[in-house]
């Protein structure tokens, strides 16, 4: 049982796991991407006091570094559900599950909506991982929308255990070699079907399969944890970045604008203490 | 007119002053100290993401040094009074008033409670400023309770214009060399008169003046802000550094626990965003 699972390794991801460390608690830290790529991206930051003028990837080594040196660890992998379970929270990711006291949210600004019908059959023909619900689809036919060049990978895994696998990249220039891969033209628009998904409706035509494989770097945080309350998207958290769930915390870009380093960097810190004080509570 | 006010030097009002430049902002940046004293007092700060293991001083260094890299400057003077002047605020620094459309206050933590009876008689014989309410009593008596050796010039400007100044200083070495200066023992512990302030009372003795100088280094949020809302001594703020006074926003420890410096400059980020908004509405 973890004290503290954070999701989500940008500046208040970071922020919270080096207050974690600090405070002594036993945490699983999880992201899908190393540093996050959207605040690695900006190209010169005048604002983040005490490091004028730096880009948004030297920013991003230098946070990420800081965490490194005080020996919080990484691990890769795409959260895809928060599950209340008396008590504690279970967070999935990948096809492990970890239980925890608390979580702390920092997955940023999501800006790929759900699709249509997407939450609905999320464990009925609709899935967020290969490697997890991939060989339930053995023979079979499998749709993926892919978001990210990253999940080319898992995508080819899929196409490895499937009869055939419909692909829809949302980016340009996919590549994927399995010659069973069959490239869908369209916006995915809508996930219909009766008891189970049976079809993805795009924007130029429609797709029958067995099942439905929506790759993304990260969830909508009303699909992620459910019962969390948002407004137009974003998590509400109060001054302590408590959410409505207890235990749960939310940090940085997720909470809403601002959508500044410094901000993300404050709320980590606070979540961190935030969820230190409940933990104490608890135990 | 000033677009904002920022009170205070500290990781928070630093923070304010970079945001308030980068947003192109007309400001005045006033504080008591270069640099909060309390925060480079600290021997090694391990959780400013960024920096790894600094001292006080240095991230106070830094944090200043990104703030004048960007043309803020900072004024020197106590501010003693916010005051609410119809869609607009007087702040009143030394013997002079600036008119602003917002105030963001960064005072920190104010250690020393109010004196009993201060708040009652406050321009009514109890004054917070010797240059600008000195000259009211030349040639009369003067009791001047002194919280930092800083104070000690104003004193000496009391003393050269009363008949005798009571000094009673809270600290250790008060080293003042006017003739008419006469030290009192004791701690202060209540300010009363009639229509007038005309006794301070201490642990040991009372003291009867014309008029009582209380010379600190912060003023209480609610002493220096007319009904701004506070609990405990922190000043009530809500997730965008709002106060319940329109205009006028709060950011770093005045706002309460964490006492943290990510939290700090967070706070002061999102306050300068929020005042840039509020000013942007009312123009």
């Amino acid at each position: 049982m973890y004290d503290a699972v954070i999701i989500g390794a940008g500046p208040a991801g970071i922020s919270a796991a080096i207050n974690l460390k600090l405070l002594g608690k036993n945490f699983l830290w999880v992201a899908s991407e190393p540093t996050s790529l959207k605040a690695a991206r900006a190209e010169l930051i005048k604002n983040y006091p005490g490091l004028p003028d730096v880009t948004g990837e030297q920013l991003c080594w230098a946070l990420k570094n800081h965490a490194e040196s005080m020996g919080a660890r990484l691990t890769d992998g795409v959260a895809t559900g928060v599950f209340d379970t008396v008590g504690k929270y279970s967070v999935l990711v990948g096809d492990e599950s970890y239980d925890t006291r608390t979580v702390i949210l920092c997955t940023g600004v999501v800006t790929s909506k759900p699709l249509k019908g997407e939450s609905e059959f999320l464990g009925r023909g609709v899935s967020y991982c290969a490697v997890c619900d991939g060989f339930l689809y053995k023979g079979k036919t499998i749709c993926a929308v892919i978001y990210d060049k990253k999940f080319e990978r898992e995508a080819e895994y899929l196409c490895s255990l499937a009869h055939a696998v419909y692909v829809l990249p949302m980016y340009k220039n996919c590549n994927i070699s399995a010659q069973n891969a069959r490239f869908v033209d369209g916006k995915p628009l809508e996930i219909s079907g009766g008891l189970r998904a049976e079809t993805l409706k795009t924007s130029s035509t429609s797709v029958s399969a067995d099942g439905f494989f929506v790759l993304r770097a990260s969830v909508a945080p009303a699909t992620l944890v459910k019962g969390i309350e948002t407004e137009g998207g974003r998590i509400i958290a109060d001054r302590k970045c408590a959410t409505n769930l207890a235990g749960v915390f939310a940090a940085g870009d997720c909470t809403g604008a601002p959508y500044q380093y410094a901000k993300a960097v404050g709320e980590g810190n606070v979540a961190a203490h935030s969820a230190a004080e409940y933990i104490d509570g608890v135990k």
